[in-house]
């Protein structure tokens, strides 16, 4: 099974970015403080979108820098390109093949943005189009469901904004530790399998998350999504207020990605609400006590808040992984999906 | 029932909001074109969210300015509000109550940003945060799932972009028949409660749409879920390809938001995979094939592409309606919700 050995691989490829890419990414973060862009927008599709969310919030964090995600159709579909002279555009496609966000940067590039493609192949379309190009270091992906590719793409993004923040060796001391903590996190998803037969008839699932790890919520929602075929659906905890919340019922299943950060109170009074409302609680955390009240707890190691989302998706992927085994379902080539999706 | 009601009264709304809003429009779009902003913000939450959406297509089309969506925990949650000084900031509520909307504003407008509040209350905090406040002038809503106030802030958008789109005389002339249009969209409404029963059992949906009803799927989805607490989900059409069609099998319905325009070759081609996937397509068009050919069509008269989003929601408004009468659910206060939800 390629998804399982692909999710092992993770802390491996994290490693070999943090080794390999320190300097090629210094001098993309060089070119881009010299064209000192008025914000950034960034095109992506799939997996690589969730990791668009994550730059969204962590180089708005970082560097007070606003960043768009791209509306691809006003370039391939009406021929109306935005004006986008002025920022910082990035591409991001695990494959490098996806038409519609070359078009994007292709646009961008014509009319004197910088652009930046981050993608698995140096010689892919979209690494070709672009300026400058960081590539995932995660050699082929051969599951269709991508695991470490996004996680390498969110880490290329933290290296970014590493590179970004002038002085800040600190962020770099903390990026070091990431393989290691990774392993650790991988370790804690053993005991997943042992009790994902719980929900194997379930045909529901919500996944939440705020700021940084809204990503994560989206994505581990699209891995659901893609290995057992149910409707689940990723929200930020604050728009899952403004309607979404009525969805919930006794046994809902509903994933909270909790950290301890800036985001844990708000996490923890919607996992109170959502107790109240009877719904199943699969909690991931490194907080003692949420862990504790959850229906099912989902432990990761103590990590900085920017970095936590590359850790919080990883027991999201395992449980996929373990509701697709239950169901007797084709794991590496879910029906329907194919490994390179082009849209225009 | 006021949902019944409301839904009704949306022609009289937009006919309201022509007669009377046209000169406040003007004033706002001059004091936009004499600040120049490189690029605008939106923050909304819930459905005023999909009226961001709309404007992040219809205002990146017209003016070639690129629209961002606000990541309102950067404001209230960090305390790290990105650098929005030369942007044109929009804040969307019907009830001017949501505090992180307004926190999005008061930080832009203290940067030195151009302000702008879409409301139903002059005298709303997010009205008094803001530098201009275009109102809704809907009237009270009473149901808690968003009906006229959501056609309303479609209508006020559409007007603020043909206001900045300057000397185009043309798409005055094409709004001032949207009340007529509005009228005979909800006139051929009426078919729908003679089949919606057929789904009274599924709790399954997807809806589809792309550039500028990509907010009309994402805003039927939500009534969907809303009124019948169903784990609806609205995608566009392109995003849907990456991934989440893996759903797909015998039998789910797909809500197609698919009128003439740039976009229907693509919506069409998704109609005949989804029909081949053995999807029941329940499609909203004014193209007579592809009604033609759906499970069950629900026709909107001819329209400009740019003004269907504010007739093609009406389809959706109306069934998802029908499915709760079907399922016998309190239409005007779901379960678990109320009319003003506060976030921060």
């Amino acid at each position: 099974m390629h998804l399982r050995k692909e999710i092992a691989q993770q802390p491996a490829v994290i490693k070999r970015l943090l080794h390999q890419s320190r300097e090629g990414t210094e001098t993309v973060a060089a070119a881009i403080r010299e064209r000192d862009p008025i914000f950034a927008c960034i095109a992506a599709r799939g997996t690589s979108d969730h990791a668009a969310l994550y730059a969204q919030y962590l180089i708005g964090h970082r560097l007070r820098l606003p960043v768009m995600l791209a509306t691809p159709s006003l370039h391939t579909v009406y021929g109306r390109p935005p004006d986008l002279s002025q920022a910082l555009v990035i591409g991001i496609s695990q494959s490098g093949k996806a038409e519609d966000v070359r078009a994007v940067l292709a646009d961008a590039r014509t009319q004197g943005a910088l652009t930046l493609a981050i993608t698995n192949f140096d010689d892919s379309p979209l690494a070709q189009t672009a300026e400058f190009h960081l590539p995932l270091r995660a050699e082929r992906e051969y599951s269709v469901a991508a695991t470490k590719t996004y996680t390498a793409q969110l880490t290329v993004i933290a290296m970014l904004a590493s590179a970004l923040t002038e002085g800040d060796q600190a962020m770099w001391d903390e990026l070091a530790r990431l393989p290691e903590l990774a392993s650790r996190t991988l370790e804690s998803c053993a005991s997943i399998a042992g009790w994902a037969e719980r929900y194997r008839y379930s045909d529901r699932l919500v996944a939440l998350g705020r700021g940084f790890n809204y990503a994560t919520a989206c994505e581990i929602s699209l891995k659901v999504k893609e290995l057992t075929y149910i409707g689940s659906q990723g929200y930020s905890e604050a728009d899952f207020r403004h309607g979404p919340i009525a969805v919930i019922d006794r046994g809902y299943p509903v994933i909270l990605v909790a950290p301890i950060g800036q985001t844990l109170p708000g996490m923890k009074l919607m996992a109170a609400d959502l107790a109240e409302r009877g719904a199943e609680t699969l909690i991931i955390s490194n907080d003692a006590a949420l862990l504790d009240n959850a229906t099912r707890g989902m432990p990761i190691p103590g990590a900085p808040e920017w970095l936590s989302p590359i850790l919080a998706v990883m027991p999201g992927q395992v449980y996929a992984m373990e509701q697709a085994l239950a169901r007797g379902y084709e794991v590496d080539k879910p029906r329907g999906l194919s490994k390179v999706t082009i849209t225009e």
